[in-house]
C-alpha cells in the first residue's frame, strides 16, 4: 500500500451548559487543517510524492551539496504536477534550504537539540530548527475536503463512545489481561464508573492521521489521537514556511503559494482550551499542561500557551506527573489545586506512554486529576476511546450504528476505515507474513510510533 | 562618571539625484530609536539603574534560584521609580525569566551558541537566546528626545566630513604612522582621491552610543559607529520583549508597557537599504552583505535581510571578503559583479577590524568594492569619518563650524561631546592615572569594544 500521509487536527468540546453540540460554531473553527510537519518516517512508504526532509545532521555543511535527503518518485508516469527534484537547479535548491533554515530560526520553528544538555528542560538553550519537508506534498483537493469534513463526525463519535463505559471496558477486556498500562488506565476508568463520576465539560483536542492509498486514491485513516496530539504550533509554522518559500521560489519549482491550505490548528487548539477554561468559570484558575520531565518538543507547546495567553488572557502552568503528585490537592468540592493554584483545565502532553509512569506517584497523580472537577483534555474515557482496539471494534459491522444515527455520516466514516486485524487472527498473520508490503504493524498505544 | 547607556540608530543617505537632504522625509523614518539590547559590559559603570542580565550559562538550572545576574542600585536615595529588584517575589522573577526565554525562542531573539559547532556558519543549528536585560532601564524623556534629535545632525555632519578628503587625511596622518589598519584604509582613501572617485549615492547606517552622566544627567556621546552598526533586528525584538513582559507583569514591577519607546530601527535600516537599492536603479541587482566567515550574530543580520525582502522585494546575498575577492569582477563601467550577480548596494557587517583582513585578498576585495559604482554602506570616507580620532578632532574649537552652518545645531552637537583626550597629552594621562574612575580608555577602532 503506497500512501501519502496527512494529519487533520480539530478541537471538540461538549458541555452540559450547551444545548447543541456544534464545535465549529462554538469555537469559531475553520475546517480542521493539516499539520504539514513531517518526519522521514511519515514518508517511508511514499511512492508517489516528492519530499525533501531536512535534519541538522544530514546536510551539514551546506556547501558540500550532499546529504540532503531527497525522496523521488518511483513512478515516472505519475500525474503529480510537481517538478522532479532533479529539475531544480542545485544552487537554487541550496538557496531554498538556506532560506528555509533562516525562516525556521526567526519564526520559532525550533526544537531542542538532544546533543545539548538541558535542551529539553530550559527554554532558549540548545535550539535547532525542527525537521521539515522543504516543499509541500501535493494532495488531491477532494480527499482533503473529505478529511476536513470527517473531523466533526469523529469528534462526535469519540464523545459518544467515551460515554459508554461498558463498551470501553468490554472491548478492552482482553487487552487488559496482556497490557499492564492499558490495565491501569482501565482501573481508573472503573473507579470513575463506580463513583458515577460525571464530566460536565468535555474537551478533546484530536488529530486524525490519514494515508492515501496509492492504487485507489482512497483516504484511509491510520489512527485517531485523543491524547497529546502534537504539532498544532509547529505544524502551522510549516504551512507558513511553505507559503513563504513558494512566494519566492514557486515559479522555479512549479508550485503556487496560494495553493498551500491555510492552517488554523494553533488558534483552534487555543480557542478550544480558552472556551473550556471559560466554561469552568473561575477567572483565577489556570490551564495546567502536564509535561514530560524532558521535552525537546517544548516549543510546540509554548506556542500554544502563548496564543492562549494572547487570545484569551489565560495563564498556563507546566507540571510533570510527579509534580502533580507532590503539589496536588483535591478540595472536598472537587477543585484541583496544584502548587496552590486552582486548575480549570488539564491538558496532557504526557501520560500516554508507560515510561511516563516510572513509579506509583505518577499513577496517583493521574487518579487525583481524574477525580477532580477540572476539565481533562482528555478524560480517561476519551483516552481509552482513542486506543487501536476501540478503533478496530468500531470498524466491525453494526458497531458505528450503536453510537451514531445519521446513516450518511456512518457511511462517510466507514469509507475511510482501513482494514485492521488483530494478531489473534491467524489468517491475517499468515497473509501479512507472506505479503508484508501490504500491512503496517501498529502498537496498541500512543507516542509517535507511526 | 556613573552613567547609563543608550544607543540611537538611524539611516541616512544622500544622493545626487535629490535636491535636498531630508533623510526623514526620504525614508519616512520615525525618529531614530533605541536599540535596547544590552550586554553586561554596557552596564559595567551603572550605578543608578536596575538591570538583570541573563545569559544561558549563568542561570542554569532555572530551579536553582541562583545565578541570575542582578545588578542593583548603589544609591538608596535614587529617584528612579523602578521597584528594587529585591521587592520582586523570587517565584515571580523566575516566572518572568522563564517567559522571557520562551519569548526569545519563539520570536527569533537568538544568537549562535559558540559551544556548538557550525553555529556561526549554518543557520538553524546551535541556537540560544540572545543575552538580554530582563527589564528596561529607566531613562529621562528629555535626554531621550535630545538623542533622537541629534541623529539627523550627526548624519549631516558625517556626510560633510566624508566629502572633505584632506581633512580626513590630515587628521589621521599621525594615526597612519602607528596603526597599520588605519593606514591601509587611508591608502584606499588616497587612491579614491587620486582618481577623483565620486560617490553619487551615499548611504550611512549609523548608531550613536550615549551614556548619561550620573551627576549632571547630561547626555554624553561615547562614539558614533559608521560601519557595521549592529542590532537593528535583535534590538527591536528586545523592545517587543520588554513590552510583552510588562503587559503581563508591569503591575508587579511598577513599570508600564506603554512607556517602552517604539523601536523602528529594523524597518528604518531596511527602508534605507531599499531606497539605496532603488536609487541604483537596476531591478536585477542585489544587496550584498559582507560577512565574517563565522558570525554568531547572524540572526540580527537575517532579520534585516528578511524585512528588506518583505518590504522592498530586494534580494540579499552574503559574501565574505575572501569570496568577494575570488568571485568579484569589475566591469569597465564600474558595475560590480560577485558570483555573476550585479551588486547594487554593499552592506558591510565585516571589514571593520584587522582580523577581518588575514591576507592581501581581503584588502584587494575592499579596494575592488570601493572602485565600483555600487552604493557602499559605508564608503571608505564614511568609515574613516567614524574613527575616534576624527571624533576627537571634531570636538576641538571651531572645527564643527568648518562643516555646519547652523549655530543652533552646532551647539546641540557640542553639548553632547564628552571630553576626549589623546594619550599624547601628558596632563590627561597623569590625571587619568590618578583618578581612573573618571575616564574610559577606548581603542581607535570599531568592534564592540565598548
Amino acid at each position: 500500500m503506497g500512501v501519502g500521509y496527512i494529519c487533520c487536527t480539530s478541537s471538540s468540546s461538549s458541555s452540559s451548559t450547551l444545548l447543541t453540540y456544534k464545535p465549529k460554531q462554538l469555537f469559531n473553527l475553520a475546517n480542521p487543517t493539516t499539520t504539514s510537519i513531517t518526519s522521514q518516517s511519515h514518508f517511508k512508504t511514499s511512492t508517489n510524492f516528492y519530499s525533501i526532509s531536512c535534519t541538522s545532521s544530514s546536510f551539514l555543511p551546506l556547501k558540500c551539496g550532499a546529504g540532503i535527503d531527497i525522496r523521488e518518485t518511483q513512478d515516472e508516469n505519475t500525474s503529480n504536477p510537481m517538478m522532479g527534484i532533479h529539475n531544480i537547479n542545485p544552487d537554487l535548491l541550496q538557496q531554498m534550504v538556506y532560506d528555509a533554515l533562516v525562516w525556521c530560526s526567526l519564526h520559532g520553528l525550533v526544537v531542542g537539540d538532544k546533543s545539548v544538555q538541558n535542551s529539553g528542560i530550559v527554554p532558549g538553550v540548545g535550539m535547532k530548527h525542527a525537521p521539515f519537508a522543504l516543499l509541500p506534498t501535493s494532495f488531491p483537493q477532494t480527499q482533503w475536503q473529505q478529511a476536513c469534513d470527517l473531523m466533526c463526525i469523529f469528534n462526535e463519535l469519540i464523545d459518544r463512545v467515551s460515554l459508554d463505559g461498558n463498551f470501553l471496558q468490554d472491548t478492552l477486556s482482553r487487552t487488559k489481561r496482556v497490557d499492564v498500562f492499558t490495565s491501569r488506565l482501565l482501573d481508573i476508568h472503573s473507579m470513575m464508573l463506580e463513583i458515577k463520576k460525571k464530566e460536565e465539560i468535555r474537551l478533546g483536542l484530536h488529530r486524525s492521521d490519514y494515508m492515501l492509498d496509492d492504487q485507489t486514491k482512497d483516504l484511509l485513516q491510520i489512527e485517531l489521537n485523543t491524547i497529546s496530539s502534537s504539532f498544532p504550533g509547529l505544524g502551522c509554522l510549516v504551512s507558513e514556511l511553505h507559503s513563504n518559500l513558494l512566494n519566492h521560489y514557486g515559479d522555479h519549482v512549479g508550485l503556487q503559494s496560494g495553493r498551500v491550505p491555510g492552517n488554523t490548528a494553533l488558534t483552534g487548539y487555543a480557542d478550544a482550551l480558552g472556551q473550556a477554561w471559560k466554561e469552568y468559570n473561575d477567572p483565577r484558575a489556570v490551564v495546567m499542561v502536564v509535561v514530560q520531565t524532558e521535552e525537546r518538543n517544548m516549543y510546540d507547546q509554548h506556542w500554544l500557551s502563548t496564543v492562549l495567553k494572547e487570545r484569551h488572557a489565560v495563564t498556563t502552568i507546566r507540571k510533570t506527573l510527579a509534580e502533580v503528585d507532590s503539589e496536588g490537592e483535591l478540595l472536598p468540592d472537587g477543585t484541583l489545586l496544584v502548587g496552590g493554584q486552582k486548575v480549570a483545565v488539564i491538558y496532557f502532553r504526557a501520560g500516554y506512554a508507560p515510561s511516563d509512569y516510572p513509579s506509583e506517584s505518577e499513577w496517583e497523580a493521574r487518579l487525583l486529576m481524574e477525580c477532580s472537577s477540572a476539565v481533562k483534555c482528555p478524560s480517561i474515557s476519551y483516552h481509552l476511546a482513542g486506543t487501536k482496539k476501540i478503533q478496530q471494534e468500531l470498524a466491525k459491522p453494526n458497531v458505528l450504528e450503536r453510537f451514531l444515527e445519521n446513516k450518511d455520516e456512518i457511511a462517510k466514516l466507514r469509507k475511510c476505515f482501513a482494514g485492521l486485524w488483530s494478531l489473534d487472527d491467524p489468517h491475517a498473520v499468515r497473509d501479512a507474513l507472506e505479503r508484508p508490503e501490504l500491512y503496517v504493524l501498529k502498537p496498541q498505544r500512543e507516542g509517535g510510533e507511526c
